[in-house]
């Protein structure tokens, strides 16, 4: 047997044992996992340095970008009681499982509970940041399913030491030590793709391009935490102060984030009044434009008025609205309708999160509707599309995916849902007695229904 | 272009353009095609009538199996009157878009919304009989998906005539006559699964063969309506005549249905008092019983009072444990603990619907949550485990998948949600506003939120 498959054998077994641990335990081993991970503070972020003077070498030796060493560190700012209270938060989230969304009364004394409840063996794989190691242990135990992680090769010793003091926290409940276990190669995501007997979901948190190798290689589902190529479209109607605060805001507020807005669409009617004053906002902020004919051109009419235009604003070319930058440059374009936005939109955008600038509630909800994203909005920045900005107190990833899980996802991302069917019938429930000419299914909801065991 | 590009390109489209169409006009489109179809139905007939006939050739030079000639047969008692009833009941059945599961107020004037909306461009590959052509394009009309449809090429006369019918109706509607759409060759089917940015979803309805290499040869989700490896156990306190009835209707109600029940686990301690007695009444039933040891030898030393036992009982084998046999044929062992039933369960078990017969309330809990099954039923027949009887509907398949959808599925599992977000604030939302030191969320719910537009 492959090591590779004694892990995932190993988690399916501690998933499995886990169901019959009531689920206060979870909220128990993420205490531990805290206390762990306190006590052993000094050689984690001894082990960090050790990684990042590797990663240093890396870097000068131009193997390695300075933004990924950066992103390795544990110790900066207020990243380690971040890290740590975020277990903490985790810990006090309202319990996903158990949960009762469907319940019928079949027949006298036959009834029916959808009660949700973890998914199984997760495998998420991710990049770089070292801290994301203990963000999802927290995440899988709250949602009562097992994980195997596997960060990037830059983080090895950090993350070694991080999931041996989940290891130890997680050993200090009843949870097995083997719920939340590490590794460190290739190899072994290679083979662990193959093995959809005992993994259940595969999140991979990072480059597109990693997502689509994935998706690629393996038939286990894969919940994508994919690119954003978000866009905010100006309608006839935009005000223009909310489509300069929007515009500015989706693009400037973190543009390397997947929510930040790389296109920019106004309404024809619009290139001569509000494009230009957004326009003047979007080249003080020093945003790059990428721009068609008809915006070009409106603004080379402003020439001598706007700042910066000869070194920000260039002609686009046609992958310029299939980019995402995720810098200060922006995409433009002018088109004619509404209907043209929304089908220029659903043929380029990611399917991410769109925003409409307009005060006709009609156009709002074409766009709404019409518009095939997991998030429209009205006269909203792009930028509100995250998990703790839609309450959820966590976010797992964000999804563009269009099954189980869209947009931002919280925990109730990490469940699914099992049919209990209970008789308390003198003789048991069979099928047969409901034949033609026999009982009537009744199909009556049960109010208030709580998990019947 | 390819056909096939084509086709989904097409497919696509008619989706995007319906999401600005009102739902009620999917149930005028369903009217429509009930319509078209009743006034087809010689034609329809006629091209059935040659499909089988094709079909008696092949199985006379025995190519074909009888059953899945009759399974192509149209004009067959009340199939074609309950294929028409059907696609009037689907019509009937509640809207499953537009329902808000989640209303926050992020700010004031700042209100989130999750709506359901349907997936987008289905793929639904099956076998054989071709009314499933309608049935399945009744369901992703009424859930608002487009749909690409491929039958068995047995059936393919029929199939085409049906699919012009629905076309002619959809082409009364608002709707294009692109929203549900057949095709005819596997090749096209090859070339459709790799066209993810065009289909969101693929739903093989047929053998577990066709499912698991849809399954390795596209990126695009699978939701699964694969085999059935259900099981009863019989716990130690299991109640004679429960266990009699609820093992008999589990086994014999419908053999090759895939809720059918193909193993039988017996707890030690009733070797010699309930097991002979389920023995009999199986075995009076004609059930061919492949027994371990155990359960071998107590029926053995009750020979001469047993019926069928040389002809009916013989030793299993250990695929025996891991075989759907769909007819009266049931694999038996005794195991001596509930814990021991479960992990049994859910090392062979294709995690479909399973059932345990005990008048332990412990015990059934046990069951429930530690069977990892999409199913776990109590003193209930896993025949149970349908769309119909559990008070769907309808029913789009029964998933044995993880995530999505789960067990039986409804219309729901053909939709999924968007995020709609609306600012009605004086100057739109920006989430600068909400940097250290500004303005807080308010994550407030919005009681009896309905859809914003």
């Amino acid at each position: 047997m492959s090591s590779a498959e004694e892990i995932a054998k190993a988690a399916k077994t501690a998933f499995e044992e886990s169901q019959l641990i009531p689920s206060t335990e979870r909220v128990t081993a993420l205490q531990r996992i805290h206390v762990a991970l306190q006590s052993n503070r000094a050689e984690i972020l001894a082990a960090n340095r050790e990684d990042l003077k590797a990663a240093q070498v890396e870097v000068d030796a131009g193997r390695m970008s300075e933004s990924l060493l950066k992103r390795l560190d544990l110790d900066k700012g207020d990243k380690w009681d971040s890290m740590l209270q975020g277990v903490l938060d985790v810990a006090s989230l309202p319990d996903p499982t158990g949960i009762v969304s469907y319940a019928k009364e079949l027949d006298d004394g036959l009834e029916l509970y959808r009660v949700s409840c973890p998914i199984g063996v997760l495998l998420v794989i991710f990049e770089a940041r070292p801290e994301v190691v203990v963000n999802i242990a927290a995440l899988a135990i709250k949602s009562g399913n097992a994980a195997i992680l596997k960060g990037g090769k830059e983080s090895n010793r950090t993350t070694q030491l991080l999931s041996q003091a989940i290891a130890a926290g997680l050993s200090h409940s009843s949870l097995s030590d083997t719920y939340v276990q590490t590794i460190q190669t290739r190899a072994e995501v290679s083979s662990l793709l193959a093995l959809d007997q005992y993994i259940d979901l595969v999140i991979p948190r990072g480059s597109n391009s990693l997502v689509s190798s994935i998706q690629n290689n393996t038939k286990i589902p894969v919940m994508g935490h994919a690119d954003g190529l978000c866009s905010v479209y100006l309608d006839e109607s935009a005000d223009v102060e909310k489509a300069v605060r929007v515009v500015l805001d989706s693009k400037t507020d973190y543009p390397s984030a997947c929510n930040a807005t790389e296109t920019l669409i106004v309404h024809e009617s619009l290139l001569q009044t509000t494009w230009p004053v957004v326009a003047r906002a979007l080249l003080e902020a020093n945003v790059r434009l990428l721009c068609d004919a008809a915006t070009l051109a409106a603004l080379q009419a402003q020439s001598p008025s706007l700042p910066n235009l000869a070194s920000l604003v260039s002609p686009s070319t046609p992958e310029s609205y299939t980019t995402e930058h995720l810098t200060l440059t922006l995409s433009v374009l002018a088109l004619p309708s509404l209907q043209a936005a929304i089908r220029f939109i659903n043929a380029h955008s990611s399917h991410h999160t769109d925003s409409i600038v307009t005060e006709s509630e009609l156009s709002a909800a074409a766009f709404c509707r019409g518009v095939d994203s997991a998030g429209t909005f009205v006269n909203a920045s792009t930028r509100f599309a995250d998990g703790f900005r839609y309450g959820f107190g966590t976010e797992v990833g964000i999804s563009t995916g269009r099954i189980h899980a869209r947009g931002p996802v919280g925990l109730e991302g990490l469940v699914i849902y099992k049919y209990m069917l209970r008789s308390t019938g003198a003789k048991g429930h069979v099928v047969g007695d409901f034949a033609a000419g026999g009982k009537q299914y009744k199909h009556t909801d049960i109010q208030n229904a709580a998990l019947p065991f």
